[in-house]
């Protein structure tokens, strides 16, 4: 069994990114400029922009917090969404999720100019990720192409099950899974809420990619010998012995799952780490795209 | 064993949709025009933008033919549609595939205006019709939906196997079946060229939907008992007793799988008659959208 550890590959991509904004740098190019977005003080939205800072100065971009009041209006935030928009030193920009309750979320994704889309929410990268055409690859399903490509994990006709359907996760990496590319080319089913036969299902797939949100679900009785298992669960579960009061689960039985799969990746420590790189590296193309 | 009549079921939305126009007519509303673009002279594609025209007299849309010699420069067929983008009495408008050589296509579907692309083809309307947001759906998963709908197919919790992956028909049917949508829920797997066990998954499907384009592929040692086909292959397959040198075969041996299915499509006058009905629900609804 290998594990695809994450963090360890998010690094290594931290590093080439930095290592080319010094390049860029060295050729009076522009630097990559993020921009984050956060309406009022939710303690994970915090941490989770916060983070995002931080490996922006890390690697040598230039980044800017939009720290708004909660009561915000919309209207009020999507001027400020335009203002990103007109901003040419702004290569690329989010907007931290959730918004409060009187914000229209659809709406104020709607108003993020495509080009500086890094999340890839916008319908129109969506699409152009559909279509195959150049776009912002979502940063989690990015991380998880990403893992699938660097540990050079075999895809194409493989079984490969998706677990779950959002749009943020379960959709795109199992259009993506599907498409006729060198991380692709597999056999994909997608599983959700109405899905009747899950386990026969996960006992026939070469891949998982569970992307559920319940804890420890996927038993090691549920897969095949060999299997590769991407685990984008993150659940907090309440744990007094830890200092925090809680530790973080993923989707998978990792103990004994591990015993059984060729590949793994751990939660924490598999596919989180990936997002925020893939985010900077969304950044950098979209920096690259002006060039 | 149910015949699924994409014939009578398209006259029956065409008759609809001509009901609304004719209310149109007399509350003194816009009435709906599609316009349709067709370069040079390929013998197909002359048959298919006629049949269009035809159509909309039939139903009492206003259309118009823009028929372009096969010579024409990119950029001069971009600039034409560029007057159709900007012309306020057309609702929407198709562009007859395929083109010739020396124009590239996907530059001229993205000049299409998205709210006139009543073909579904633009990157925007393609994502989103993923994230579930207003758009047009391409007439062809359209009219597979519509049958579903009108036959009232259970598809909640099925397995339903997609076969093909084009953008225009396998990926997008393969997306709107797995919505959380009273005709999605499906459990939908995706195959196609690279898939390699694709006996085994026919078998196992409630649903069959085939995409492929080679004609009597799928037997009836390869579905199940009650299965429910749907069959999108159109192919000519050529017969010197006919009059016209060919007939048209679709992807599945309909004789023997027919006895085994549920429900099944026949080809001819199975989903093929749907896609001109649902360009035109299709045009309709861009003209109401400006209501």
């Amino acid at each position: 069994m290998k594990i695809l550890d994450g963090r360890k590959l998010s690094n290594i991509i931290k590093e080439e990114i930095k290592k080319e904004v010094s390049k860029r740098s060295s050729k009076k190019k522009k630097i990559p400029h993020l921009a984050a977005v956060l309406v009022g003080n939710d303690g994970a939205s915090l941490t989770y922009v916060g983070s995002k800072v931080r490996s922006c100065k890390q690697i040598g971009f230039l980044s800017t917090l939009i720290h708004l009041k909660s009561d915000i209006t919309e209207k009020k935030l999507i001027s400020e969404l335009d203002k990103l928009n007109q901003n040419p030193s702004i290569d690329g920009y989010i907007v931290q999720l959730p918004l409060p309750n009187h914000i229209n979320e659809e709406r104020v994704l709607l108003a993020v100019d495509p080009r500086k889309d890094v999340d890839g929410f916008h319908p129109t990268n969506f699409g152009r990720m559909v279509l195959e055409l150049p776009s912002f690859i979502p940063a989690t399903p990015f991380g998880i192409i990403e893992i699938i490509k660097r540990y050079k994990i075999e895809t194409s006709g493989k079984n490969c099950l998706v677990i779950g359907r959002s749009n943020i996760v379960g959709r795109p990496i199992s259009i993506l899974m599907s498409q006729k590319v060198s991380y692709g080319n597999a056999t994909v089913t997608l599983a959700h809420s109405r899905t009747k036969n899950l386990k026969e299902l996960t006992l026939k797939s070469d891949i998982i990619i569970s992307a559920l949100g319940i804890p420890e679900f996927l038993k090691v009785d549920m897969v095949k010998e060999k299997v590769v298992v991407i685990d984008v669960g993150i659940t907090r579960v309440s744990d007094k012995n830890n200092s925090k009061g809680y530790i973080i689960k993923g989707d998978v039985d990792y103990v004994n799952v591990s015993k059984k799969a060729s590949y793994i990746t751990p939660v924490p420590g598999g596919v989180g780490p990936m997002t925020i790189a893939m985010l900077l590296q969304n950044t950098l193309l979209a920096c690259k795209r002006k060039d």
